[in-house]
């Protein structure tokens, strides 16, 4: 890992076991690098699964695996690949996770169905199947020998641009026993919405009904995964996946249990400091932006417009260069083709308002909106003032560092 | 001006006079700066005017004022402010247009419809009105006194990061007249379509019926200006007029004319001109991109598809930095939400094909491509082989000096 981001927390977190879970990294040689770059997960029998995958409409071969795989809701085994994303690369891709998804099955005596697989880094080069296969077996030999990869070791195994490695964890008690979320997630560039550009996984021993686990899950990216962006670019291979292996024991939540409120609430949570400690590792980023709206038609259009800013390349470099050119936050709001009255709309940068009605605040100190913009934690607000509609976003500054890492990325 | 592009043409180009158009420019000091900034046209009485403006739901008073003008179709000046926007500044920026149009109407005794106001430059800061109202003075005074603008002087007066001024010319023979068509424009940053970013201003002596004036603008900015792309950001204030001053005596044009065809077709020769003129002064460009996209769904979903690739940061980057990352193609692609099969798509650099059917072609030599990417202009070719889609929209790369030029505009 190259320098670690100014925005990162100051070290891993302490993150507990999730019982049902077994995880081990070897190194797979993906890319020519000292580093391991396979992670197994081996799930207790009996796991329930749930996902959200891109949207792109160039989806990698994993993609497309997990996709169909995520209808049977059941789980014995992860694989993550790191270096080499297999995207694009026809019937050689394809191969081989069916490669991967077989050796999986025969190790474990599972249904194909009950494999799933992920994969990140560079796009076009067919993943080698040899390696894949070696991978796999070293990682089950591994596992079998009762080595146990900790989860700091899993995250920084599925990283590749990344700067520091990302956990988080969040625990409640359902039915008197406590339950344990933690999840692990890569993510740096190639980052926007629909859905954020990345691979995460969240495992918890609570036993969960899958479908209740499926829309738990979508229902937290909507407010989580889906509000961040970096650059606006959607991956070929985002994929994040929950894990319930149910060694609880607690009564399966669904959406009638008396916790499924509370299962969700943390469900979400999780989700939202593993989105922004993405954004936090945004490349080249400088600064963690907040975009707030408010006042829009309705959230759909809050959303829109909150996106068209934090996705701005000229509000990006303004918040870079501590300018508080928020005549580019105006730009933004007309470009987003959302409702918007000219002379309702309301600025802040941080808790300064400094537009309002349509115009500048009557003598308006740059003083504190300065100040603000020299921090590393920035808020936008925009108030539209024309209706009920709220979203906000996560974004990062788009600095030099952002091109020195994306002009120069193969070589 | 800064550095010049390296994207510029070697010189400003010889360009006619357009009879019944007469220009002068002057300093009204809008910016601390030693240049002209007050652009004035006189037009001969009779002369009819069509426009295309931004779609920003934030647009400048400038544009209200023009939009609400063209219904009239008729035009006997225009009035370009450089150096300030004078968008969001609520009843004061409103103020300000008011005035340039009473005194343009006193010293022309025309109708308060027939005189067009453009301003370009910072946002937020309302127009000073008295010198607007002394600049333009000072330009009527001149003109009386028969002093006159070249149209490289009106280029560049009407500037604001430009880095180079940009003109250009058409001729042709309508009825036994030659018809001269003459356009300059300015932008550089904030240019995006819907349209591009820019204030762009074509002068013709050909007598041209203003519902057909418009509707040949309408079908060459479709075809233009909407197919570049700088930043993907778009302006509060773009602005494209032609004025026809009907001097060439000709019959006047209109849809049944026997010469329809070739004035729109020279008329969109020269906005594709004007429009390139711009993304090759896109800020801190050093590679001029020529995104073609075929066999999409249908022409629309081609330009969505095209402009997914052309604003893409990391399609931008990896140009700018001369890697031929054609993965980061496929995940424009994908990312654009229109039909696309993975395994149909054929990628080309130049004119080498580096992909199809969904994997790199056999035996791929990156050579070819290398070299071609060291060059200032570049082609990227996709076809998506499912229908008859076509569209070409042109871009520049993303570089440092973009970071450098808007971390540090206001400063």
């Amino acid at each position: 890992m190259t320098q670690v981001s100014p925005l990162a927390p100051p070290h891993f977190p302490e993150l507990p076991e999730v019982p049902g879970a077994r995880l081990v990294v070897v190194r797979a040689g993906y890319k020519d690098w000292g580093r391991a770059d396979l992670t197994l997960a081996e799930l207790a029998p009996g796991t329930c699964v749930a996902g959200v995958l891109t949207r792109s409409r160039c989806p990698s071969p994993e993609v497309d695996w997990c996709r169909s795989s995520l209808s049977g809701g059941k789980a014995r085994a992860l694989v993550v690949n790191a270096g080499n994303s297999n995207a694009f690369t026809g019937g050689k891709g394809r191969a081989a996770v069916s490669a991967i998804v077989e050796a999986a099955c025969a190790a474990l005596g599972c249904a194909e169905q009950e494999v799933f697989v992920a994969s990140t880094g560079v796009i076009g080069v067919p993943l080698p199947v040899d390696r894949a296969r070696a991978g796999l077996a070293d990682a089950f030999a591994r596992l079998a020998a009762g080595e146990r990869a900790g989860w700091q070791d899993a995250a920084a195994a599925i990283s590749t641009t990344d700067t520091f490695p990302k956990g988080s964890s969040r625990q409640l008690a359902i039915g008197g026993r406590t339950i344990n979320l933690v999840g692990i997630i890569k993510g740096s560039g190639m980052i926007a919405p629909d859905m954020a550009t990345m691979l995460g996984f969240i495992f918890t021993d609570a036993a969960v009904d899958a479908r209740f686990l499926q829309s738990a899950l979508e229902e937290a990216n909507a407010r989580t995964f889906r509000c961040i962006t970096v650059d606006g670019d959607t991956s070929t291979s985002d994929t994040v996946l929950v894990f319930a292996t149910g060694a609880a024991g607690n009564a399966p939540l669904d959406e009638a249990s008396a916790d499924a409120a509370s299962f969700k609430a943390a469900l979400a949570d999780l989700c939202r400091e593993l989105a922004q400690l993405v954004v936090r590792d945004g490349e080249g980023a400088q600064k963690f932006i907040t975009v707030a709206v408010a006042g829009a038609e309705d959230d759909r259009a809050a959303r829109v417009i909150a996106l068209s800013i934090a996705n701005s390349p000229l509000v990006k470099t303004a918040i870079a260069g501590e300018d508080a050119n928020w005549g580019r936050i105006v730009m933004a709001v007309g470009k987003a083709g959302e409702a918007a009255d000219r002379d309702q709309l309301a600025i802040r940068f941080g808790s300064t308002l400094v537009a309002t009605e349509g115009h500048a605040v009557e003598g308006y100190d740059e003083g504190p909106v300065a100040a603000h913009l020299k921090g590393r934690e920035i808020e936008i607000g925009v108030d539209l003032g024309i209706g009920p509609g709220r979203a906000t976003v996560w974004t990062c500054d788009l600095t030099h560092g952002y091109i020195s890492i994306n002009a120069d990325y193969r070589s």
